[in-house]
This record gives C-alpha cells, structure tokens and sequence, in this order.
C-alpha cells in the first residue's frame, strides 16, 4: 500500500473523500437490540432471517477482495478495524461514505421492512458512526412504501451522521413517479442526497426484456438500470418540484453518461410540450442535480480517453472519488482512478466534488 | 433538395444506400388478397383490425415529416410513388432497405400472429420489391413463436428482395435467450441478416422498473433496450453458436456503444468463467456481427466528437447511412450526416458498410 499513502503525501493534498465504502449487517442477530420484541421473536421462531441481496457471488472476482474477510468471522464489510486498516488508514481518508445495501426492498411485509430499517439505521450509528468520526452513513429505508420511508427520514434526517437516503437503482417503478415524492420531501427537508445505488432485489426483472440468464448480464446491465432512472427523474419534473435535490449514482460506470445526455436533449427538443414542466435542457439538470461514484470505473482501456469522457460530460465536477469497498475491482491504486487527469481535476474527482455535493466541511 | 443531389454528384461517389425506409401497411385490407378466406372473415365480422403499434404519435415532431402524408390518402410511408420522389430519386439511393414494422408481436392468437405475418410479406413482394428494383426488404414474423418465425423465414428466405429479419428491440424475453434460436438458425440458413429495429409491443414494460409515464421516457429510453439486447446476444453465446449470424441495429442511436463495450470487456474479463463459450472480447464480437444504423443520431451538438466516436468504436465499418423516411429527423440534408468526417469514412457510412453487411452488389 506504499503507493497510496504516496499518493496523499503529495504537496497542497489534503485527505480522499470516498463516496462508497460498504458496512455489512454481519447476520440479522446484530439488528436485535435495535429491533423490537415483536420482530425479534418473528425472527426468531421463523425462517425468515431478514432480506437477502447477492449481487456479488462469493467466488466472482468482482466480489469482495480476498483480505477483507474478518479474522473474527463474518462477512467482508462487516469489521470496523479492518475497515479502517484497509480504507482509511490505508488511504488517507478524510470521509468515508457508507453504503449499507441491506435489501429492505425485497421485503413484502411492510412493517418488518420499516422495522428492519429502523434497525439497520439504529445500528449503523452505534456500531460505526459513533466509532468513527471519519464515517458518514447512508440512510436505510423501506422504499417501495415512501411514505414509511418518509418517516424514516424524518426519525433520524438531521443526525449529522447521516448525509443520504440509500435506495437501490432497481425498483419496481421508476423513481420520477409521483409515488415516490414523499421521499425526495424529505431529503430535502433535511438536506439529505438521494443516493441511488447498483443493484436492489424488487421482485422484477432487471432488463426491459424479462429476466437474464446469467450474472455478467445483469452485472454489465446495470448501467441501463441506472439511465432509466436519471431519464426518469427529470422528465417527470423532480428537479423541478425539488431544486434543491441532489442526487448520486453509486456503482453506476459513468461513460455512458454523455451519450444520455445528447439523446435526451435532443428528443426534449423536440417533445418538449409533452412535459413543459421540464425548462432547461436535461443535461443542464444532470449537471446541477447529478454526481456519479468511479469505481467500478467503466473507462476505456487507454486513460486519455477518460479525460475525452469528462470533456463530453462538459463539467469537472460530477464524478467523485470511490474505493466500493470491500468489493474488488482493482489490485493496484494506479487502477483506482485512471493516471493521466490533470492536477486540479485529480483533486476535484479525490475529494473537493463530493466535499461540495455532501457538504462537508474540511 | 438541391444540395442532397448536389452530395450525389460529387466525383467518384456512388449510390447511397439508406438502410431504414419504412413501407407501411395502409390497412388490414391491403392484406386481404393475400389471408386465408378465415382470417378475412374474422377481421371483416370482429373488431380486430390487425395488430396496432403507435411509438410514433402523429403529433409529435418525431413523427412523419408533414410532405410524406400520400395525397391519395393513407399513412405517410405507404405511397411507393411518394416514396420514390422523397427517398430513392431525391437522395440518389442505389438501394433502399425496407423496415415494415407491423406490431406482429402483439397479437396473442399465434395462427392469427403467423398468417399476418405471411400476409404483409406476400404484400411486401408485390406492392414493393416487385415494381421498385431499388428496394429490398425485411421479413415480418410472428418473432414471439420462434418456430413459426423460422418457417416463415424458411418460406421466404431465399427471395433475392429479402435481405434481412426483422425483430422489434422491446421483446418479452432477451434475444440472445436460447428460446429465439430458431430464428437465427433460419437467418443463417437463407444468409440473412437479423433487423433489432426500434420499439415493438410485447405486452412488457420498456424499462426495467416498469412503464414510463411519458412518450419521451420511451423514446430516450429505446437506447437501454437495444443495449439489454447486445448484451443478451453476446453473453449467450448466439454469436459463437451461429458465426455468420449479422445483426443490424436500427435507429438504436451509436454514441452509446463505446461505453457498452467498455463495460462488457472489463466484466467479461472477470467473469468469462461464467460463460465459457465466450471466447473473446465482447468488443470483439460486435465489430465482427453488428452495425448500427445512424438515424435518429444521438450524436453530441459538436459534429467532430462524432469523429471521437468513430474512433471509440475501433471500427470505420460499423454506422450505415439510414433516413428512416418517412419519420422525420432532420430538416436539411447537413443535418442527415454530420459534416466533417474525412471522405473514405463518409463513403463507408453512406454505401460500403451496407454493401458489404448486406451483400449487395454494386
């Protein structure tokens, strides 16, 4: 790791930001003291042992680096001190934004998933914001019921631990539609960004064509996912009825993102009366409104190109720095983020992007 | 139209071949000479008119240009005459590929599904490629039955006016899902090409979180399903199953395709245990399979990055010069093929690509 710690030693470097580190529940047990009896004897005495999501098989190379399982036991992500060797220390980092992904949304019974949540987020500021003051936390929420998920946003929006609401990028409906509103009232409310986050467990088929068979298809496809949802978003006038919502896309690849945004301002002009509501080209709104993590980078494979890719974004301040721990998707910090960027871009990308997006101060 | 003969005329440039014209079916009547006596009776004594599709509502400006509705009456684009004088003599087309989208995979009945089909193509023959020599066309099948699709295309498949298949992108399941094979088997049978054309009306939803509220959420949004697609095809194996399967992309957009491949390569490289008849890069596979038509261009407002794409790509062979007449894109013929791309590239956009991917003689 020698080359890291390099890396924020150079001159006029002050600490990374980094926008996705996963903390894992290590098993349901670890939510009971913030559950209640009722749920605690449910878990108990039933085979349900809270939601499962496995987007990242265990023996996938896009899964969880191999030094990240605990020596303790449990699953990678789910140790602080390990965390903290092999991401904070290890980085220099001066935030660390967690993206706990515990799958609410696959759960039918509502007032489990509300509980659960509840307990998740409960747990999140014991076992990790308190811990550690360098650790920012996302908000668990029941989405595919906004109106729990409002309330608990408004239970736990203005701890200073929390600076985003989690909701996965799969969903049953798409996030412009109105049902969804009472969640983005909320992280307004409480100055909260709304983070959308690869992967999710609705119940549907992630492709417009029904189920894939195979994991790289859904892996790959998950950028579609992803440009559903920003089309979503501000067509159905989101970023007008909340100016003031910011929203990121977390594991979403970024190259794909231009071409979005001249189809998108190209059709506007032309189908525009169908959604006045929609002032300004759709790219002015994903520049305003819209940050992207890196990792994992979908970059080409010669690094001037990402440069071309950030010049064709026509901002230098969308993307924002990541290491998605524990998974694994470099072996070197050369890989972590393409060499080549100019000196000031390097530093909006590492930490000042994110600084500004999740206000932070330094 | 002065300066589209005036491209024609340069020195050395032969014909264009535009590979998206849409001949539509002016009525279910049309059809009637050739449906057996049962189906006439059914649709002359029921309410069922044939199937309907509608992405192109008359309002919007992506609809028909407003000269291209026929005087006699009928639907823009079912005038051979109209179409004579506004594609193949104005823009000097050598040959004209014909997209006859029928919305054949919208109809439940499948004997119903698979007469109509039969139907439009025995109405393509005569009412087009018998009295236009410049045109060439695409097989209607009943896509959502395989076997019925692959009979058809055993029934018409070696008809010299025949050079493609045509499947609407939107499909109930992904194409490359073992289920469609016989389609490509056929295909290959009779050497045509595979036609993922924009829209179709499965009966799903087109995104993977359900239905858009707005038409422009499905316009923009056609882009994620031809990707859902190349994915599906590349990932299953279609193309090392059938090697001289080609599959055309049209109106798909292209600035999309860079990031694609990007993604697709990096995944593969991490997960091609998973799917081991992948032999190489997904990349790889679609320089050697695909083409993409340019109509509607999602292309950036600056014409060079259009060259940035090219080069992204890796390929000069891969966008063919399209129209998709009678749909209206572009008001001048500067805006039909952005300017500024060095002229052997022009040429191959224009004719050779097409030439070659199609097998049409010059």
């Amino acid at each position: 790791m020698a080359e890291v710690r390099s890396m924020n030693t150079q001159p006029g470097v002050r600490g990374i930001i980094d926008c996705d580190i996963h903390n894992v529940v290590p098993s349901v047990e670890a939510l009971f003291p913030y559950l209640p009896e009722h749920w605690r004897e449910y878990i108990t005495r039933s085979d349900f042992k809270g939601p499962i999501e496995n987007p990242y098989p265990a023996g996938a190379p896009t899964s969880a680096r191999p030094d990240a399982a605990p020596p303790t036991g449990g699953p990678p992500g789910s140790d602080l001190a390990l965390m903290r060797a092999q991401v904070l220390d290890a980085w220099g980092v001066e935030y660390g934004i967690l993206s706990c992904a515990y799958a609410i949304e696959s759960v039918h019974n509502p007032y489990a998933a509300a509980a659960l949540a509840s307990a998740v987020n409960d747990w999140q500021n014991a076992a990790w914001l308190e811990p550690e003051p360098r650790l920012r936390a996302s908000l668990v929420v029941p989405s595919q019921h906004p109106d729990l998920a409002a309330r608990e946003i408004d239970r736990l929006g203005d701890h200073a631990g929390f600076v985003q609401v989690f909701l996965p990028v799969r969903s049953a409906a798409l996030y412009g539609n109105r049902r969804y509103h009472p969640i983005y009232e909320a992280a307004v409310r409480h100055d909260l960004v709304i983070g959308l986050h690869f992967g999710g467990a609705p119940g549907t088929p992630p492709t417009p064509s029904g189920w894939p068979s195979y994991y790289i298809e859904e892996y790959a496809g998950m950028a579609q996912v992803f440009q559903s949802q920003v089309i979503s978003l501000i067509v159905e006038g989101v970023f007008d009825q909340f100016p003031a919502l910011r929203v990121a896309l977390i594991e979403s690849g970024v190259t794909w993102l231009p071409s979005l945004m001249w189809r998108l301002d190209k059709e506007w002009k032309g189908l525009r009366r169908e959604v006045p509501w929609v002032r300004r080209l759709p790219s002015e709104y994903i520049r305003d409104h819209i940050r992207l993590t890196i990792q994992p980078i979908d970059a080409p494979p010669d690094p001037a190109r990402l440069l071309q890719i950030v010049e064709q974004l026509g901002s230098d301040e969308l993307l924002m720095f990541s290491t998605d721990y524990p998974h694994w998707h470099f072996d070197t910090t050369e890989e972590a983020l393409p060499i080549g960027l100019p000196a000031a871009l390097e530093r909006k990308i590492m930490a000042e992007n994110a600084r500004a997006f999740y206000r932070l101060v330094s």
